[in-house]
């Protein structure tokens, strides 16, 4: 079986021109759910499923499948299913998510040129808002498919001046209908950039992963005092923002004690915060925070995010702020299954391509998967490790490979053979 | 003489509903150089203007006077002027600013009522953006009035969105001609709220500003990498918000120990906090921050600033971090002139109202007009010391009591007699 490294380069190529941002270095986009430049991205999806002779559904939440049924297949039988996202967190990269939509077109392109004939249905897919940046707090399409939020609820979401995703959806032409269910596959798996350095320092163009990282979304709000800076001296305040560094660094320190002392996997970040009123002239009066904590090992989550909560507690006490802290976003590590992480080692040797096990640091539509069916994570190499940025990059050598790994993988558990 | 307490108060209260938004607790507005809120706070004190009789004028870059010269008037004599500002920062309060331009047109009202015959000019002036939250960064129009900075220097200065202050003014009709000059006057009151505790605690309502505290503005950036917040190991982190943590505790911490070492009146202030991209699930690639540095001592300016620049090489030097340091805006502490201000208490006395010495930890265009003519600055007390916010207030009768003393002393200034 041969992939078509070109024929991949080129479409990713092709997608990366929607949402293009003017980076200082690299090729940067920012493709949040329901913009014009996800309407783009999405139509030309669409058109490439249709060249492959795909048959097209849209579902109710924007998910978009392209399904392969040729004469060989059950049409009763349980599909296998691939992809991941279109969707980029603000100034992101052009591989995070597209290179796994186009490597799980290119395969079924790859198996039709090959006379792959697999007994099931495969299906090609891209999930709604894997990023989160818009209108959920990520893995929403993938929420949705197997069943931990209803079409309903989806729908309903709303961005921050009041959008809901069903309209944002409709506007972009995005609307469809039913579900894309995920609880009706056989198998799921879906390739991604690792954006780490482990296969870089490995120097493997494939990784298969054994364990996704749980991952914990928090909202911490300090609410201080806002007041002229000019005239209110230093111990008549109630600074917000002084209070919020204080924070940030006790979620960095802690972060660092857990790696120190248990588990190196383990992430904290502070990544985004708001100021109110925002003027220099002005004493911070509210600040708002969005913490990520992550690791394989569930326990140190929960002492990374008890931390921030005696952090907020101290600042009440140290301080005289009023804090408040919300957990709206909670998966524990989530196992692969070894049926699926052995065919893509096997793929990967029949294809002289060398792969090594790994875990996943990085939250994925797969997560949502594995709670349903069996499903597969695999890894193509991040130079530097840089993700979410312009200067993400993944060599289209590796892209070809770990494509071709994924095909043959997809093959084999489509009942197909993979050795053509 | 006598100030109608309620004609002051209707205007303020008129004012008040322009850029008015929905708060909590108390009134806000927000009033930005050059907005519909602005064109309609401009419109209603003209009309205020001529309904009192006075010369209106709009100078190049929206300065607006309104000048009284009766009979009495030597045409040829230099002006006294008073005034403020009618802009606000954003959710501001409703007295920073209207209190110090209406009291005046009341004072004049009042001094045409009391058949006051002065032999100068006296001139009522509102200040285009004495906050400096859209196009510079504070007492803009009365930069231009006193000749630091050219009309054609501040046209040309343009917002985030890159429309100049000239399109701005012209937009809300207020790109006048010529040049409302500080120069020419004879002397200056302003009339400001405190926006400190000293006038509550002292149960004063009038102070009387012997120095205006010294103030820089200063914008640093700190660049680290932009990266996937679950898949970049805490060790090969760059956190650009992690460091200006750190940076904003420095600046806090110095400042407190100026206060402790050297000088109560010391304060530094990050007020603005930006993080770029600002998504919880991405580590922080940059961040770009406001600090405002005060005293009536310069030296402890200096030290204030010298501690930032040195946590900047710090954190350069042990995160790893870019950094960058600016200092846009810088004015020395300034002396009030001894005339005005004896004339102030002398007005007080005369109307058996209370005044008291203070210094202004605020800044205000009156730093611009005093290195040009002489100035003066009046308070009036500001509930809990609360200012830029929509709690701000100060009660209706020390309104009234500080606009009389104002009236008293530009009365005095002007040649009238202050005493009938």
């Amino acid at each position: 079986m041969h992939v078509d490294a070109a024929r991949l380069r080129a479409d990713i190529e092709a997608n990366a021109e929607f949402g293009d941002i003017d980076a200082e270095e690299g090729h940067g986009r920012t493709v949040l759910c329901g913009t014009e430049a996800n309407r783009q991205a999405r139509e030309y999806f669409v058109e490439r499923l249709e060249d492959a002779g795909l048959a097209v559904e849209i579902d109710a939440v924007g998910n978009v499948s392209g399904t392969w049924t040729p004469d060989s297949t059950d049409e009763n039988a349980a599909p296998v299913a691939f992809g991941s996202h279109l969707d980029s967190v603000p100034e992101g990269g052009i591989f995070d998510g597209p290179l796994g939509v186009y490597a799980a077109l290119e395969g079924v392109r790859a198996m039709q040129e090959a006379g792959v004939d697999p007994e099931r249905p495969v299906v090609v897919v891209s999930f709604t808002e894997e990023e989160g940046q818009r209108f959920a707090d990520g893995l929403l399409g993938s929420s949705v498919s197997v069943g931990v939020r209803s079409v309903e609820e989806a729908l309903a979401l709303e961005d921050e001046d009041g959008t809901t995703l069903e309209d944002a959806l409709a506007d972009v032409g995005f609307r469809g209908e039913g579900l894309l269910d995920a609880n009706e596959w056989d198998a799921w798996y879906e390739l991604h950039i690792e954006q780490d350095t482990q296969l870089e320092r490995a120097d493997v163009p494939v990784g298969v992963v054994t364990t996704i990282t749980g991952i914990t979304h928090c909202e911490a709000t300090i609410l201080g005092e806002a007041n002229h800076a000019g005239a209110t001296p230093m111990d008549e305040r109630t600074d917000a923002l002084a209070a919020a560094a204080e924070f940030v660094l006790d979620v960095e320190r802690t972060a660092n004690d857990v790696v120190d002392d248990s588990s190196d996997s383990a992430v904290g970040t502070v990544g985004s915060l708001n100021v109110s009123p925002n003027a220099t002239n002005v004493v911070p009066g509210r600040v708002e925070m969005g913490i990520d904590v992550r690791d394989v090992v569930y326990e140190s989550m929960e002492t990374i995010v008890g931390a921030a909560r005696e952090s907020l507690n101290r600042l009440e006490a140290e301080r005289g702020v009023d804090t408040a802290f919300e957990r709206p976003f909670d998966l524990e590590p989530t196992p692969m299954a070894d049926r699926l992480r052995e065919a893509a080692h096997s793929a990967g040797s029949d294809a002289g391509i060398e792969t090594i096990d790994m875990h996943s640091g990085a939250a994925h539509d797969t997560m949502h998967v594995a709670d349903v069916t069996d499903a597969a994570l695999l890894f193509a190499p991040s130079r530097d490790g840089i993700s979410h940025n312009p200067r993400e990059w993944t060599d289209w050598d590796d892209c070809a490979a770990a494509a071709r790994v994924l095909a043959g993988a997809v093959a084999d558990a489509a009942g197909g053979d993979s050795n053509m």
